[in-house]
């Protein structure tokens, strides 16, 4: 595996494999990885003929600088977690080599908005856009991997992409559970043990609700009510928010049809959970 | 030379080109093509294997839809010129090709910005920047190529391409001139006769303003003191800004150093006209 740290390393390699043809899997993440960020490898390396995985945690998609210290870096741990899977580049840069200078062009979204996790990350999206931006100039992938558990991220790099005409294949990949349901997250750790038994009920209280749609509940108010009544089973969940939207255009429904996302944000003392189910009402309903 | 209206096809001709390990040189135009625009054509033709030029009338950077709707438009004459300039590749598509949907991505400038044209124009280099994005990404050009006319313009592309790591070479091409001086332009057609007599004075003044500096004058009030009143000379002209700021940063300045832009718009009847100079204070003054 190639540890690269400039730009200019990296542009030297992906031209390489330009020239002889070769597909550019690309996961781009914060590191800190864990399952859910293997299980996106895998499908890189399945797919194309090498892996590029960038770690940067980007300082612009925090609203809170204290957030940005505070979020766990361990150069070591992604290094061996990348080595184990047959990770053909790692691309750490420093934050000085991905912003030399303050940036001068300032993204903004104005769908896909207003709702879910941008209601409390004002500007985090907009921020996430740019760095990604950068990295896939700088990569130039084939297939570009993200998990679903995120999936207002996914939607709006769908966005990005079709807006902007990137020459890049978005994988979507679904959500990665531990095996009481309970999706992976970095965040995890940070739960009690009383918080840890109660967070799959998260997941139990969307696939419930799944059920419900997929037997022909059509109301939303008592899809919602019914997720909103499984999680407050917990002593220590505290609801965000719970929404149905459409997917992915991430709008208020006036009835259910097409893609249609059911998410939600649920805080415990020291982590806040995001989960979802996404559901075609063709297909699954 | 190939006729392009649609996306798809353009995608299939630049994948064909790289395949082949060929140079693109991209010249994007609003059309009604002159002399300026195949200057830079030639440049595009001489350093590249293949010359790609878009007439695209984007209305994201219009703030006024009179303008747009009165903005020149001969599909046949751009045509002709391409031709005779031996173009691989018109790429000419609908505004439907370009903006399916309304653009959920915006991007605003916070460099480069609140001087010269921009102070009349907001929100029109935002737009230029969406849809420089969107051809970059569709043309993949090895070169781009713009002219030094609109100074801001080729500044503002210069600071897309840094901030966002475009693998673009950007070439900028100087100022292409009538015998007695004035800059090339689309908008010259509109210059009344008197006008078009009075016009070259733009340009004496920036020049004789030139020579003041590299003649050791220093003084800034001094300097636009004198391009005024060589512009007032005009019975017609009536100055719109006459500004004095570093090169590419568009930054004011306290000393005359590193390379400096002295600009100007200036406002006939039907035609409002734009020029400049560029002067490196280490090799010209």
């Amino acid at each position: 595996m190639e540890m690269i740290y400039t730009i200019d390393d990296l542009k030297r390699y992906v031209k390489g494999k330009q020239d002889a043809n070769q597909t550019i899997g690309f996961v781009p993440t914060m590191g800190y990885l864990h399952e859910g960020h293997t299980t996106l490898i895998d499908y890189a390396r399945e797919e194309n003929d090498v892996v590029v995985v960038s770690v940067f945690v980007n300082p612009l998609q925090f609203n809170d600088p204290h957030d940005l210290e505070a979020y766990p870096r361990s150069e070591a741990h992604d290094t061996n977690i990348c080595a184990a899977q047959d990770v053909d580049v790692l691309f750490m840069p420093h934050a000085r080599e991905m912003y030399p200078l303050e940036i001068g062009v300032t993204m903004t979204l104005t769908k896909r908005m207003g709702v879910l996790c941008d209601r409390t990350r004002p500007g985090h999206f907009g921020g996430v856009l740019t760095v990604l931006t950068k990295l896939f100039h700088l990569v130039e992938p084939t297939r570009v991997y993200f998990g679903l558990k995120d999936a207002q991220q996914v939607a709006v790099v769908d966005l990005l992409i079709q807006d902007f005409n990137f020459n890049i294949i978005l994988r979507q990949i679904p959500t990665v559970r531990e095996p009481d349901g309970l999706a992976k997250s970095s965040r995890n750790v940070h739960l009690s043990a009383d918080e840890r038994l109660e967070a799959p009920l998260i997941y139990q209280a969307l696939s419930e609700a799944r059920t419900m749609i997929t037997n022909g509940e059509r109301n939303q108010q008592i899809i919602l009510s019914h997720v909103q009544a499984v999680i407050n089973q917990s002593r220590h969940a505290e609801i965000d928010y719970i929404e149905l939207l459409s997917y992915p255009q991430l709008e208020a429904l006036t009835s259910l049809k097409g893609q249609v996302i059911l998410a939600c944000a649920v805080k415990f003392e020291k982590a806040r959970l995001i989960d979802n189910v996404i559901i075609d009402m063709k297909l699954d309903a």
